[in-house]
């Protein structure tokens, strides 16, 4: 056993409203930043003990199709790296 | 002028609460899943024109700075890559 860091990103599906996202990017304008878009995903990053990335990717991939993504709504993207030595 | 895609990962300081992520583990540890921590992080994708991928770069490193991340509790960081094109 070994400590990888999964990290699981969870994003709205194409086509669903997303009003802060939305709210983030015209405040953007207003600082007189030029933008086309602006998508905002959350972002878990997990510590856990596996046998290898494999199996830290599978685990986090569960976690992430029991809880952490809703799927009417989200897609999810899960990775796992060995955990970095400062974390 | 090219469509790149600047990727902001704005997250809290080490030392700073999470009572959310604190939460989102907890619930995980109730379903039945092993981990030894978890932290959570915002994630922003911003669509923009630029010369180069290191302006867009920049660019997205200013909004960060203004907007996107309060840097009493935030770090932050900056990524950016040409536009996908299914985007």
């Amino acid at each position: 056993m070994a400590a990888y860091t999964a990290t699981v990103t969870v994003r709205l599906k194409h086509g669903v409203l997303d009003p802060e996202a939305e709210t983030t990017k015209q405040a953007l304008e207003r600082l007189g930043f030029e933008l086309s878009e602006l998508r905002s995903a959350d972002r878990f990053e997990i510590d856990l003990e596996a046998d290898d990335a494999a199996e830290a990717e599978e685990r986090a991939e569960s976690m992430a199709e029991r809880l952490l993504a809703n799927p009417t709504i989200h897609d999810y993207e899960v990775s796992a790296a060995p955990a970095a030595e400062s974390a």
